[in-house]
């Protein structure tokens, strides 16, 4: 089995999951108990926390878990437009977000609030000018992905940081569940960053854990509102073992990570080449500003979800985009914000790498490449 | 060591920790890929699904997973609130709801709902003349616990059924996160209740998964936007592992549940009959429409976060109440909406049993107690 569907989600890790099962197993108590069995357990709660933060070279206060990425963006940007709505009403969110932060904003408009999507150009990117055009007195939140989950943009955090730096009163969240371990995280978290958002389970840590970073002061109103746990930001007894695992995982992903961007470089220098060789397929993942291990693709007149049943009777796995959207059969909603035309959209298809790949199944994925595309041309 | 604080968290049981990791090594998936891998995963989801639902009698259509019982709470209360917007905005919840409730309630009465807390008679129960006298042609929700986890009282939930039988267009929420096991599905789940909720740490389950039942054609807003998974009603990707292993704890809990309901009964029945030999010790836990598992109580003079540090010394562990308050030190909202005397309720602790427990244990809770009941008659 090749699995190349990494975006979508990742095998836990061995020693991850040792780690769930040690603390669950040994660390049973409720954090919020009063008996010492609550204080074990709140003590490897912040030891964790702790740990999280200093891989991301934050404050251990500024980070609050969540169950995952969508719950993240959820609360984000519902919590920022609730607890900002006296100042103003206006979001902006780009046109190639992931879907948990465009139906937050989306059903914030349900709710009377002002919506902008910022557009991108040609290969992704939000562009800047646009996107300061759509700046107002009453805009209040910004929010742009860090790596967009479809085809790889590393979109211009920095940029936007700086257009941000003299309207202090606008929030900035930074979507990063796609860019942990695969960008350096002072390219997408400049201190400019209010929110951010992150997934264990996209870098080998359980499903149902993420975690959110508010910057210090930055205030939004809870999602989750009850037992008043996470300093009553996210209320629910704390799963501590998940929480552990992440920790864990977060270490690990970001542990000789240049080595690791340098061996998933090679393995799309690798598929881009030998991609580039056929004339009616189209990259939309290019080489500059694009992360080293999304690689999405269009084979001309065939139907991603054709190529991927013809790779998954080879056991090997890749995506039509999002896994979100594929089971929908929509096409890419990043590609059609690109303008890229329907038809070619819905042929795009997904290779997510990760560091546990290697070059070998990059060959191999390149050979039933070449078969699939010689019997697609005789169908033709 | 005695765990007597069951109601706080549970022990995941060995078995459902199996499951948990021989589901999530082998089931890699994202429920929501196309491949096979995703095919694979999300037939353990729709199997957990289905097996919930069977044990609750219900389809598994009305099933939807959640990250807990706080979750599970916020979504229903909030997502009927927005949902029912149009055809009124007055909500009743009791006033012994859990926070994930009364904080939900609280919040949606920034955003304009009106919000009444239904009272209890001085041992706890909803006053059903009082919560009628509520009701008026703007009521869209009535929000009542099947089991009040600070005392143990069997809420009237049947009654309320039959109150509101003839008022279809008001929702009929039950938080059951503590009668799972200690009542049966019939008593708490009637055919007039329109949405329950549920977690998996109260039943050896694995923390940061829950479940909410909605009942065939009622609606509410999603809590969680995004990518569309549960139906388009809770996105995020499914903790596949996890909902197996809460299927699993749901089996094991609910198997042989008579034999273990006389146990709790038989244990609960010592220690009310062992208190009532102290003058000075006040059993808010009553024998009838209680309960056998939560038995609260306060030794009049004496704190509960004394008591409870007196007993942690020999390893037994309890609890002031709902884990949740505990750490902010503020008495039992559910003894205060009983009009117990503030001095009274800070001294209440509570036990919480569960069919692991034994009789040993319950007698060497007994022959602590009377040694610190002795050492604390000194001290006055």
């Amino acid at each position: 089995m090749i699995y190349f569907d990494n975006s979508a989600t990742t095998a836990i890790d061995p020693t991850v999951l040792k780690t769930y099962t040690d603390v669950t197993t040994k660390i049973m108590g409720n954090p919020s108990s009063l008996h010492n069995l609550g204080t074990v357990a709140g003590r490897m709660l912040e030891a964790s926390r702790k740990q999280i933060a200093d891989l991301l070279g934050k404050s251990a206060s500024e980070i609050y878990f969540t169950s995952g990425g969508t719950e993240g963006d959820n609360w984000i940007l519902k919590g920022v437009a609730f607890e900002k709505r006296v100042y103003g009403n206006h979001i902006i969110v780009s046109s190639v977000e992931h879907p948990a932060v465009k139906a937050s904003a989306e059903w914030l408009a349900t709710q009377g609030f002002e919506v902008d999507f910022a557009p991108v150009d040609s290969h992704g990117f939000v562009k800047l000018d646009a996107l300061a055009a759509l700046i107002k007195k009453e805009t209040i939140l910004v929010s742009v992905m860090a790596v967009n989950n479809e085809i790889g943009t590393i979109e211009p955090i920095h940029q936007i940081a700086d257009l941000l730096a003299d309207k202090p009163t606008i929030s900035f969240h930074v979507d990063a569940v796609q860019a942990v371990g695969k960008l350096d995280v002072s390219e997408f978290l400049p201190e400019r960053v209010d929110f951010a958002t992150f997934s264990a389970h996209k870098f080998h840590g359980p499903r149902g854990v993420g975690f959110v970073y508010i910057k210090k002061g930055k205030k939004l109103q809870p999602l989750l509102t009850g037992g008043g746990q996470e300093n009553n930001q996210r209320s629910t007894t704390e799963n501590v073992a998940g929480i552990a695992a992440t920790a864990k995982a977060l270490r690990m992903v970001l542990t000789d990570s240049e080595a690791k961007l340098t061996k998933l470089a090679a393995m799309k220098e690798v598929l881009l080449t030998a991609l580039a060789e056929y004339s009616d397929v189209v990259v939309f993942s290019q080489r500059d500003n694009f992360v080293p291990h999304i690689i999405t693709f269009g084979l001309k007149g065939v139907r991603g979800e054709v190529l991927v049943h013809g790779f998954e009777a080879h056991e090997i796995y890749i995506s039509t985009t999002s896994a979100c959207s594929s089971k929908v059969g929509l096409a890419s909603s990043t590609l059609t914000a690109m303008h890229v035309s329907p038809k070619l959209a819905t042929s795009a298809v997904r290779i997510s790498l990760d560091e546990t790949n290697n070059m070998v199944e990059i060959e191999q994925f390149l050979t039933i490449f070449k078969q699939l595309h010689a019997k697609f041309q005789k169908i033709q």
